[in-house]
Protein backbone atom coordinates (compact mmCIF):
# COMPACT_ATOMS: atom_id res chain seq x y z
CA UNK A 1 0.00 0.00 0.00
CA UNK A 2 1.24 3.70 -0.81
CA UNK A 3 0.12 6.68 1.19
CA UNK A 4 -2.68 7.62 0.82
CA UNK A 5 -4.33 4.09 1.36
CA UNK A 6 -5.34 2.43 3.95
CA UNK A 7 -7.64 -0.39 5.71
CA UNK A 8 -6.34 -2.94 2.62
CA UNK A 9 -8.32 -5.96 2.73
CA UNK A 10 -6.91 -8.75 -0.01
CA UNK A 11 -9.11 -11.81 -1.25
CA UNK A 12 -7.80 -15.11 -2.40
CA UNK A 13 -9.68 -17.78 -3.94
CA UNK A 14 -8.12 -21.59 -3.23
CA UNK A 15 -7.27 -23.16 -6.05
CA UNK A 16 -6.35 -26.95 -6.45
CA UNK A 17 -9.17 -28.70 -4.25
CA UNK A 18 -10.74 -31.80 -5.43
CA UNK A 19 -14.18 -32.52 -6.02
CA UNK A 20 -15.22 -33.36 -2.49
CA UNK A 21 -17.62 -35.91 -1.45
CA UNK A 22 -19.64 -37.63 1.07
CA UNK A 23 -17.18 -38.29 4.40
CA UNK A 24 -13.92 -35.90 3.08
CA UNK A 25 -12.38 -33.96 5.86
CA UNK A 26 -12.90 -30.63 4.42
CA UNK A 27 -11.69 -28.41 7.32
CA UNK A 28 -8.33 -30.77 6.33
CA UNK A 29 -8.38 -29.99 2.83
CA UNK A 30 -8.69 -26.43 3.34
CA UNK A 31 -6.41 -25.83 6.44
CA UNK A 32 -3.83 -27.59 3.21
CA UNK A 33 -4.26 -26.31 0.49
CA UNK A 34 -4.68 -22.63 1.47
CA UNK A 35 -1.42 -22.32 3.37
CA UNK A 36 -0.08 -20.47 4.76
CA UNK A 37 -3.53 -19.23 6.99
CA UNK A 38 -2.85 -16.90 9.67
CA UNK A 39 -4.90 -16.31 12.60
CA UNK A 40 -7.33 -13.45 11.93
CA UNK A 41 -8.16 -14.53 8.09
CA UNK A 42 -11.69 -15.37 7.42
CA UNK A 43 -12.26 -18.47 5.15
CA UNK A 44 -15.32 -18.76 3.06
CA UNK A 45 -16.34 -21.52 1.95
CA UNK A 46 -19.23 -21.82 -0.54
CA UNK A 47 -22.44 -24.09 1.08
CA UNK A 48 -21.83 -26.29 -2.36
CA UNK A 49 -19.17 -28.53 -1.02
CA UNK A 50 -19.74 -28.24 3.09
CA UNK A 51 -22.86 -30.27 1.90
CA UNK A 52 -21.41 -32.14 -0.12
CA UNK A 53 -18.66 -33.20 2.42
CA UNK A 54 -21.64 -33.74 4.75
CA UNK A 55 -23.66 -36.12 2.38
CA UNK A 56 -26.42 -33.83 2.07
CA UNK A 57 -27.62 -35.06 -1.42
CA UNK A 58 -30.79 -36.80 -2.50
CA UNK A 59 -31.56 -38.80 -5.27
CA UNK A 60 -34.78 -37.67 -6.88
CA UNK A 61 -35.36 -41.74 -8.16
CA UNK A 62 -36.19 -42.42 -4.05
CA UNK A 63 -38.48 -39.69 -3.77
CA UNK A 64 -42.23 -39.94 -4.10
CA UNK A 65 -43.92 -36.50 -4.41
CA UNK A 66 -46.87 -35.53 -2.56
CA UNK A 67 -50.10 -34.57 -4.56
CA UNK A 68 -49.23 -30.82 -3.07
CA UNK A 69 -46.41 -31.39 -4.87
CA UNK A 70 -47.42 -32.43 -8.02
CA UNK A 71 -50.17 -29.83 -8.14
CA UNK A 72 -46.97 -27.23 -7.36
CA UNK A 73 -45.11 -28.65 -9.87
CA UNK A 74 -47.41 -28.15 -12.41
CA UNK A 75 -48.32 -24.95 -11.57
CA UNK A 76 -44.46 -23.91 -11.81
CA UNK A 77 -43.38 -26.74 -14.77
CA UNK A 78 -41.10 -28.22 -12.73
CA UNK A 79 -39.90 -31.50 -11.30
CA UNK A 80 -42.09 -32.65 -9.17
CA UNK A 81 -39.83 -35.09 -7.17
CA UNK A 82 -37.93 -31.79 -6.80
CA UNK A 83 -40.61 -29.98 -5.59
CA UNK A 84 -41.19 -32.75 -3.08
CA UNK A 85 -37.60 -31.93 -1.70
CA UNK A 86 -37.36 -28.19 -1.62
CA UNK A 87 -40.74 -28.89 0.78
CA UNK A 88 -39.24 -31.60 2.99
CA UNK A 89 -36.77 -28.83 3.30
CA UNK A 90 -39.08 -25.76 3.88
CA UNK A 91 -41.74 -24.72 7.35
CA UNK A 92 -43.50 -22.17 4.62
CA UNK A 93 -44.13 -21.05 0.54
CA UNK A 94 -43.82 -17.52 0.42
CA UNK A 95 -44.64 -17.82 -2.90
CA UNK A 96 -44.85 -19.95 -5.53
CA UNK A 97 -44.77 -17.96 -9.29
CA UNK A 98 -42.20 -19.33 -11.75
CA UNK A 99 -39.81 -20.36 -8.75
CA UNK A 100 -40.70 -21.61 -5.44
CA UNK A 101 -39.85 -19.32 -2.84
CA UNK A 102 -39.81 -20.46 0.95
CA UNK A 103 -38.59 -20.35 4.34
CA UNK A 104 -36.19 -23.45 5.12
CA UNK A 105 -35.80 -24.86 8.55
CA UNK A 106 -33.55 -22.69 9.56
CA UNK A 107 -35.35 -19.29 8.97
CA UNK A 108 -33.70 -18.65 5.34
CA UNK A 109 -36.53 -17.32 2.73
CA UNK A 110 -34.56 -17.80 -0.76
CA UNK A 111 -35.67 -19.99 -4.09
CA UNK A 112 -36.35 -23.87 -3.86
CA UNK A 113 -35.11 -24.30 -0.49
CA UNK A 114 -31.37 -23.63 -1.66
CA UNK A 115 -31.61 -27.32 -2.87
CA UNK A 116 -30.53 -27.14 -6.27
CA UNK A 117 -28.74 -29.53 -8.71
CA UNK A 118 -26.15 -27.73 -10.80
CA UNK A 119 -22.38 -28.76 -9.44
CA UNK A 120 -23.91 -31.54 -8.68
CA UNK A 121 -22.44 -35.28 -10.35
CA UNK A 122 -25.34 -36.99 -11.68
CA UNK A 123 -28.46 -35.40 -13.26
CA UNK A 124 -30.32 -37.28 -11.23
CA UNK A 125 -29.15 -35.92 -7.56
CA UNK A 126 -30.47 -32.53 -5.47
CA UNK A 127 -27.69 -30.49 -3.28
CA UNK A 128 -29.53 -29.50 0.52
CA UNK A 129 -28.45 -27.21 2.64
CA UNK A 130 -26.36 -27.96 5.37
CA UNK A 131 -28.67 -29.18 8.36
CA UNK A 132 -27.64 -27.01 11.09
CA UNK A 133 -24.75 -23.98 8.65
CA UNK A 134 -23.68 -22.67 11.85
CA UNK A 135 -22.55 -26.19 13.57
CA UNK A 136 -21.33 -26.60 10.08
CA UNK A 137 -19.05 -23.49 9.92
CA UNK A 138 -18.26 -24.41 13.89
CA UNK A 139 -16.85 -27.72 12.94
CA UNK A 140 -14.80 -26.26 9.83
CA UNK A 141 -13.32 -23.33 12.86
CA UNK A 142 -12.28 -26.17 14.69
CA UNK A 143 -10.67 -28.94 12.36
CA UNK A 144 -8.71 -25.65 10.06
CA UNK A 145 -7.22 -24.54 14.03
CA UNK A 146 -6.34 -28.27 14.59
CA UNK A 147 -5.09 -29.14 11.53
CA UNK A 148 -2.90 -25.43 10.72
CA UNK A 149 -2.28 -24.40 14.76
CA UNK A 150 -4.53 -21.30 13.61
CA UNK A 151 -7.60 -19.33 14.33
CA UNK A 152 -9.67 -18.26 11.37
CA UNK A 153 -13.45 -17.02 11.12
CA UNK A 154 -15.52 -19.35 8.93
CA UNK A 155 -18.65 -17.92 7.08
CA UNK A 156 -20.16 -20.50 4.72
CA UNK A 157 -21.86 -18.85 1.96
CA UNK A 158 -24.45 -19.17 -0.51
CA UNK A 159 -26.33 -17.26 -3.18
CA UNK A 160 -29.30 -15.45 -2.55
CA UNK A 161 -32.04 -13.21 -4.45
CA UNK A 162 -33.84 -10.41 -2.77
CA UNK A 163 -36.68 -8.43 -3.00
CA UNK A 164 -36.66 -4.75 -4.51
CA UNK A 165 -33.17 -5.07 -6.47
CA UNK A 166 -32.02 -7.43 -9.15
CA UNK A 167 -29.87 -10.00 -9.42
CA UNK A 168 -28.60 -12.14 -6.55
CA UNK A 169 -25.59 -11.94 -3.96
CA UNK A 170 -23.66 -14.01 -1.44
CA UNK A 171 -25.04 -13.80 2.28
CA UNK A 172 -23.41 -16.17 4.65
CA UNK A 173 -25.74 -19.27 6.02
CA UNK A 174 -23.18 -20.06 8.88
CA UNK A 175 -21.07 -18.04 10.64
CA UNK A 176 -17.68 -19.21 13.16
CA UNK A 177 -14.93 -17.60 14.85
CA UNK A 178 -15.85 -14.36 14.25
CA UNK A 179 -18.66 -11.44 14.51
CA UNK A 180 -22.01 -12.05 12.33
CA UNK A 181 -22.56 -8.05 12.94
CA UNK A 182 -20.85 -5.00 13.63
CA UNK A 183 -22.80 -2.55 15.83
CA UNK A 184 -22.04 1.37 15.04
CA UNK A 185 -25.14 2.12 17.65
CA UNK A 186 -24.15 4.74 19.75
CA UNK A 187 -20.31 5.33 17.81
CA UNK A 188 -20.08 9.20 17.11
CA UNK A 189 -20.05 9.94 13.46
CA UNK A 190 -17.54 12.61 12.48
CA UNK A 191 -19.01 15.28 13.95
CA UNK A 192 -19.67 13.88 17.01
CA UNK A 193 -23.28 13.00 16.57
CA UNK A 194 -24.38 9.65 17.54
CA UNK A 195 -25.36 7.22 14.51
CA UNK A 196 -28.76 5.89 14.60
CA UNK A 197 -29.84 2.21 14.06
CA UNK A 198 -26.78 1.26 11.95
CA UNK A 199 -26.20 -2.97 12.64
CA UNK A 200 -24.02 -3.78 9.62
CA UNK A 201 -24.27 -7.50 8.56
CA UNK A 202 -20.44 -8.08 7.88
CA UNK A 203 -20.77 -11.36 7.55
CA UNK A 204 -23.22 -11.01 4.76
CA UNK A 205 -20.67 -7.95 3.08
CA UNK A 206 -17.86 -10.99 3.83
CA UNK A 207 -20.18 -13.12 1.65
CA UNK A 208 -20.66 -11.08 -1.47
CA UNK A 209 -17.17 -9.68 -1.48
CA UNK A 210 -15.78 -13.62 -1.77
CA UNK A 211 -18.73 -14.64 -4.25
CA UNK A 212 -16.56 -12.16 -6.48
CA UNK A 213 -13.44 -14.37 -6.56
CA UNK A 214 -15.89 -17.95 -6.44
CA UNK A 215 -17.24 -16.92 -9.44
CA UNK A 216 -19.79 -19.60 -10.15
CA UNK A 217 -17.94 -21.08 -13.10
CA UNK A 218 -14.22 -21.02 -11.90
CA UNK A 219 -14.43 -24.41 -9.19
CA UNK A 220 -13.27 -21.64 -6.06
CA UNK A 221 -15.26 -22.82 -3.49
CA UNK A 222 -12.84 -20.93 -1.26
CA UNK A 223 -11.80 -17.55 -0.10
CA UNK A 224 -9.43 -16.18 2.07
CA UNK A 225 -10.58 -12.69 3.09
CA UNK A 226 -7.57 -11.09 4.67
CA UNK A 227 -6.77 -7.72 6.81
CA UNK A 228 -10.32 -7.20 8.26
CA UNK A 229 -9.72 -6.84 11.81
CA UNK A 230 -13.20 -7.62 13.34
CA UNK A 231 -13.80 -7.46 17.41
CA UNK A 232 -16.32 -8.63 19.67
CA UNK A 233 -17.33 -11.89 20.39
CA UNK A 234 -18.10 -14.84 18.09
CA UNK A 235 -21.72 -14.46 16.07
CA UNK A 236 -23.78 -16.53 13.82
CA UNK A 237 -25.68 -17.09 10.92
CA UNK A 238 -29.20 -17.59 12.26
CA UNK A 239 -28.40 -13.94 13.72
CA UNK A 240 -29.01 -12.65 10.45
CA UNK A 241 -32.63 -14.43 10.59
CA UNK A 242 -34.69 -11.70 10.92
CA UNK A 243 -38.21 -13.16 12.42
CA UNK A 244 -41.10 -11.77 11.07
CA UNK A 245 -42.37 -9.46 13.80
CA UNK A 246 -39.19 -7.78 13.84
CA UNK A 247 -39.09 -7.05 10.05
CA UNK A 248 -39.78 -3.10 9.43
CA UNK A 249 -39.85 -4.33 5.54
CA UNK A 250 -42.39 -6.98 5.49
CA UNK B 1 0.25 -14.75 -4.10
CA UNK B 2 1.25 -18.26 -3.56
CA UNK B 3 0.95 -21.73 -4.81
CA UNK B 4 -3.02 -22.42 -4.80
CA UNK B 5 -4.56 -18.79 -4.57
CA UNK B 6 -6.01 -17.43 -7.67
CA UNK B 7 -8.16 -14.63 -8.40
CA UNK B 8 -7.39 -12.00 -5.81
CA UNK B 9 -8.86 -8.99 -5.12
CA UNK B 10 -7.77 -5.79 -3.28
CA UNK B 11 -9.34 -2.94 -1.43
CA UNK B 12 -7.60 -0.45 -0.59
CA UNK B 13 -9.05 2.56 1.59
CA UNK B 14 -8.60 6.57 0.26
CA UNK B 15 -7.46 8.62 3.33
CA UNK B 16 -6.61 12.21 3.37
CA UNK B 17 -9.91 13.96 1.63
CA UNK B 18 -10.68 16.95 2.93
CA UNK B 19 -14.17 17.78 3.89
CA UNK B 20 -16.28 17.91 1.00
CA UNK B 21 -18.23 21.05 0.35
CA UNK B 22 -20.42 22.01 -2.39
CA UNK B 23 -19.18 22.41 -5.48
CA UNK B 24 -15.76 20.43 -4.44
CA UNK B 25 -14.13 18.59 -7.50
CA UNK B 26 -14.91 14.87 -6.32
CA UNK B 27 -13.58 13.22 -9.22
CA UNK B 28 -9.91 15.31 -9.12
CA UNK B 29 -9.57 14.68 -4.98
CA UNK B 30 -10.05 11.59 -5.55
CA UNK B 31 -7.78 10.97 -8.44
CA UNK B 32 -5.49 13.30 -6.90
CA UNK B 33 -5.62 10.89 -3.93
CA UNK B 34 -5.78 7.78 -4.96
CA UNK B 35 -3.07 7.74 -7.28
CA UNK B 36 -1.62 5.43 -9.07
CA UNK B 37 -5.06 4.47 -10.01
CA UNK B 38 -4.84 1.74 -12.87
CA UNK B 39 -7.44 1.42 -15.64
CA UNK B 40 -10.20 -1.26 -14.55
CA UNK B 41 -9.54 -0.15 -11.00
CA UNK B 42 -13.11 0.15 -9.71
CA UNK B 43 -13.81 3.36 -7.33
CA UNK B 44 -16.60 2.98 -4.47
CA UNK B 45 -17.44 6.65 -2.97
CA UNK B 46 -19.94 6.74 0.06
CA UNK B 47 -23.28 8.54 -1.63
CA UNK B 48 -22.68 11.00 1.29
CA UNK B 49 -19.74 12.61 0.07
CA UNK B 50 -21.22 12.70 -3.77
CA UNK B 51 -24.26 14.56 -2.09
CA UNK B 52 -22.34 16.88 -0.29
CA UNK B 53 -20.00 17.87 -3.54
CA UNK B 54 -23.58 18.22 -5.75
CA UNK B 55 -25.38 20.50 -3.05
CA UNK B 56 -27.80 17.86 -2.42
CA UNK B 57 -28.18 19.30 1.38
CA UNK B 58 -31.33 20.49 3.10
CA UNK B 59 -31.71 22.77 5.77
CA UNK B 60 -34.42 21.66 8.25
CA UNK B 61 -35.55 25.32 9.58
CA UNK B 62 -36.54 26.40 5.83
CA UNK B 63 -38.84 22.98 5.64
CA UNK B 64 -42.62 23.90 6.50
CA UNK B 65 -44.50 20.10 7.48
CA UNK B 66 -47.53 19.30 5.83
CA UNK B 67 -50.22 17.91 7.44
CA UNK B 68 -49.83 14.65 6.16
CA UNK B 69 -45.99 15.11 7.75
CA UNK B 70 -46.92 16.03 10.87
CA UNK B 71 -49.36 13.21 11.37
CA UNK B 72 -46.47 10.50 10.44
CA UNK B 73 -43.80 12.51 12.44
CA UNK B 74 -46.40 11.87 15.65
CA UNK B 75 -46.82 8.57 14.54
CA UNK B 76 -43.23 7.53 14.05
CA UNK B 77 -42.23 9.99 17.14
CA UNK B 78 -39.87 11.33 14.60
CA UNK B 79 -39.48 15.53 13.56
CA UNK B 80 -42.08 16.31 11.12
CA UNK B 81 -39.65 18.66 8.95
CA UNK B 82 -37.17 15.73 8.44
CA UNK B 83 -40.30 13.61 7.52
CA UNK B 84 -41.49 15.90 5.02
CA UNK B 85 -38.17 16.00 3.75
CA UNK B 86 -38.12 12.14 3.02
CA UNK B 87 -41.47 12.88 1.64
CA UNK B 88 -40.48 15.13 -1.00
CA UNK B 89 -37.87 12.74 -1.97
CA UNK B 90 -40.00 9.74 -2.32
CA UNK B 91 -42.81 8.76 -4.40
CA UNK B 92 -44.49 5.76 -2.09
CA UNK B 93 -44.37 5.53 1.78
CA UNK B 94 -44.03 1.24 1.98
CA UNK B 95 -44.22 1.25 5.64
CA UNK B 96 -44.21 3.73 8.77
CA UNK B 97 -43.87 1.75 11.78
CA UNK B 98 -40.52 3.25 14.04
CA UNK B 99 -38.90 4.20 11.00
CA UNK B 100 -40.28 5.12 7.31
CA UNK B 101 -39.74 3.22 4.63
CA UNK B 102 -40.16 4.60 1.56
CA UNK B 103 -39.93 4.17 -2.49
CA UNK B 104 -37.52 6.85 -3.48
CA UNK B 105 -38.00 8.90 -7.07
CA UNK B 106 -34.73 6.24 -7.84
CA UNK B 107 -36.89 3.53 -7.09
CA UNK B 108 -34.59 2.37 -4.40
CA UNK B 109 -37.00 1.14 -1.58
CA UNK B 110 -35.36 2.08 1.93
CA UNK B 111 -35.22 4.34 5.37
CA UNK B 112 -36.08 7.41 4.90
CA UNK B 113 -35.34 7.37 1.35
CA UNK B 114 -31.82 7.31 2.25
CA UNK B 115 -31.98 11.21 3.64
CA UNK B 116 -29.65 10.86 6.74
CA UNK B 117 -28.37 13.59 9.32
CA UNK B 118 -25.03 12.14 10.22
CA UNK B 119 -21.65 12.82 8.93
CA UNK B 120 -23.09 16.16 8.18
CA UNK B 121 -21.94 19.70 9.37
CA UNK B 122 -24.60 20.75 11.52
CA UNK B 123 -27.82 19.66 13.58
CA UNK B 124 -30.35 20.86 11.12
CA UNK B 125 -29.19 19.92 8.10
CA UNK B 126 -30.12 17.11 5.87
CA UNK B 127 -27.89 15.29 3.28
CA UNK B 128 -30.17 13.76 0.11
CA UNK B 129 -29.37 11.10 -2.17
CA UNK B 130 -27.91 12.57 -5.52
CA UNK B 131 -30.83 13.38 -8.18
CA UNK B 132 -29.46 10.65 -10.39
CA UNK B 133 -26.82 8.44 -9.10
CA UNK B 134 -26.23 6.76 -12.41
CA UNK B 135 -24.97 10.45 -13.94
CA UNK B 136 -23.15 11.16 -10.16
CA UNK B 137 -21.69 7.83 -11.16
CA UNK B 138 -20.47 8.51 -14.92
CA UNK B 139 -19.53 12.47 -14.16
CA UNK B 140 -17.10 11.05 -11.71
CA UNK B 141 -15.96 8.74 -13.75
CA UNK B 142 -14.87 11.13 -16.69
CA UNK B 143 -13.61 13.21 -14.61
CA UNK B 144 -11.06 10.59 -13.07
CA UNK B 145 -10.31 9.85 -16.96
CA UNK B 146 -9.81 13.35 -17.18
CA UNK B 147 -6.98 14.27 -14.31
CA UNK B 148 -5.86 10.47 -13.82
CA UNK B 149 -5.73 9.11 -17.54
CA UNK B 150 -7.10 6.28 -16.04
CA UNK B 151 -10.52 4.36 -17.14
CA UNK B 152 -12.13 2.73 -13.74
CA UNK B 153 -15.38 1.16 -13.15
CA UNK B 154 -17.34 3.72 -10.42
CA UNK B 155 -19.56 2.44 -7.72
CA UNK B 156 -21.82 5.32 -5.47
CA UNK B 157 -22.96 2.88 -2.51
CA UNK B 158 -25.04 3.69 0.25
CA UNK B 159 -26.14 1.38 3.42
CA UNK B 160 -29.42 0.04 3.02
CA UNK B 161 -31.35 -2.68 5.34
CA UNK B 162 -33.18 -5.24 3.58
CA UNK B 163 -36.31 -8.00 4.38
CA UNK B 164 -35.43 -10.69 5.97
CA UNK B 165 -32.54 -10.46 7.00
CA UNK B 166 -30.81 -8.59 10.51
CA UNK B 167 -28.23 -5.67 9.81
CA UNK B 168 -27.48 -3.41 6.59
CA UNK B 169 -25.36 -3.73 3.26
CA UNK B 170 -23.80 -1.38 1.04
CA UNK B 171 -25.76 -1.60 -2.20
CA UNK B 172 -24.86 0.48 -5.50
CA UNK B 173 -26.79 3.12 -5.67
CA UNK B 174 -25.37 4.47 -9.20
CA UNK B 175 -22.65 2.51 -11.68
CA UNK B 176 -20.42 4.02 -14.70
CA UNK B 177 -17.59 2.19 -16.43
CA UNK B 178 -18.52 -1.16 -15.70
CA UNK B 179 -21.42 -3.86 -15.57
CA UNK B 180 -23.82 -3.95 -12.80
CA UNK B 181 -24.44 -7.47 -13.11
CA UNK B 182 -22.85 -10.82 -14.35
CA UNK B 183 -24.51 -13.24 -15.90
CA UNK B 184 -24.09 -16.95 -15.62
CA UNK B 185 -27.33 -17.74 -16.81
CA UNK B 186 -26.45 -20.40 -19.49
CA UNK B 187 -22.84 -21.07 -19.05
CA UNK B 188 -22.11 -24.96 -18.04
CA UNK B 189 -21.33 -25.42 -14.44
CA UNK B 190 -18.39 -27.84 -13.25
CA UNK B 191 -20.13 -30.88 -14.48
CA UNK B 192 -21.40 -29.19 -18.26
CA UNK B 193 -25.23 -28.67 -16.85
CA UNK B 194 -26.32 -25.67 -17.54
CA UNK B 195 -26.83 -23.08 -14.92
CA UNK B 196 -30.54 -21.76 -14.47
CA UNK B 197 -31.45 -18.14 -13.21
CA UNK B 198 -27.80 -17.15 -11.92
CA UNK B 199 -27.67 -13.26 -12.40
CA UNK B 200 -25.65 -11.83 -9.70
CA UNK B 201 -25.86 -8.25 -8.75
CA UNK B 202 -21.90 -7.53 -8.61
CA UNK B 203 -21.77 -4.39 -8.32
CA UNK B 204 -23.40 -4.59 -5.14
CA UNK B 205 -21.03 -7.25 -4.01
CA UNK B 206 -18.64 -4.49 -4.73
CA UNK B 207 -20.53 -1.87 -2.39
CA UNK B 208 -20.81 -4.54 0.37
CA UNK B 209 -17.34 -5.27 0.33
CA UNK B 210 -16.34 -1.56 0.38
CA UNK B 211 -18.19 -0.57 3.01
CA UNK B 212 -15.85 -3.04 5.32
CA UNK B 213 -12.94 -1.24 4.50
CA UNK B 214 -15.14 2.08 4.78
CA UNK B 215 -16.51 1.70 7.80
CA UNK B 216 -19.02 4.67 9.41
CA UNK B 217 -16.27 6.46 11.46
CA UNK B 218 -13.35 6.40 9.84
CA UNK B 219 -13.66 8.80 7.49
CA UNK B 220 -12.49 6.50 4.75
CA UNK B 221 -15.63 7.23 1.82
CA UNK B 222 -13.68 6.18 -0.85
CA UNK B 223 -12.61 2.62 -1.62
CA UNK B 224 -10.37 1.67 -4.83
CA UNK B 225 -11.06 -2.33 -5.36
CA UNK B 226 -8.37 -3.99 -7.69
CA UNK B 227 -8.09 -7.23 -9.64
CA UNK B 228 -12.19 -7.83 -10.66
CA UNK B 229 -11.86 -8.69 -14.44
CA UNK B 230 -15.50 -7.63 -15.60
CA UNK B 231 -16.23 -8.53 -18.80
CA UNK B 232 -19.34 -6.59 -20.98
CA UNK B 233 -21.00 -3.23 -21.79
CA UNK B 234 -21.12 -0.74 -18.96
CA UNK B 235 -23.88 -1.13 -16.69
CA UNK B 236 -26.27 0.91 -14.50
CA UNK B 237 -27.70 1.53 -10.93
CA UNK B 238 -31.07 1.54 -12.32
CA UNK B 239 -30.52 -1.99 -13.69
CA UNK B 240 -30.36 -3.40 -10.12
CA UNK B 241 -33.78 -1.45 -9.47
CA UNK B 242 -36.60 -4.07 -9.66
CA UNK B 243 -39.80 -3.18 -10.53
CA UNK B 244 -42.82 -4.48 -8.01
CA UNK B 245 -43.88 -6.55 -11.43
CA UNK B 246 -41.11 -8.56 -12.06
CA UNK B 247 -40.06 -9.08 -8.24
CA UNK B 248 -40.99 -12.49 -7.53
CA UNK B 249 -40.35 -12.05 -3.47
CA UNK B 250 -43.16 -9.86 -3.18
Amino acid sequence: MTRGQAGGLELHGIEGLPEIVSGDDLGRLIAERAAPLRSGDIVVVAQKVVSKAEGRLRSLSAVAPSPRAQELAEQLHADPRMVQVVLDESVRVVRADRVLIVETRHGFVCANAGVDRSNVPGADVACLLPEDCDRSAEELRRRIAEVAGVEVGVVISDTFGRPWRVGLCNVALGVAGMPATVDYRGSPDDFGMPLHATLVAVADEIAAAAEMVMGKTRRIPVVVVRGLALEGPAGSGQELVRTADLDLFR
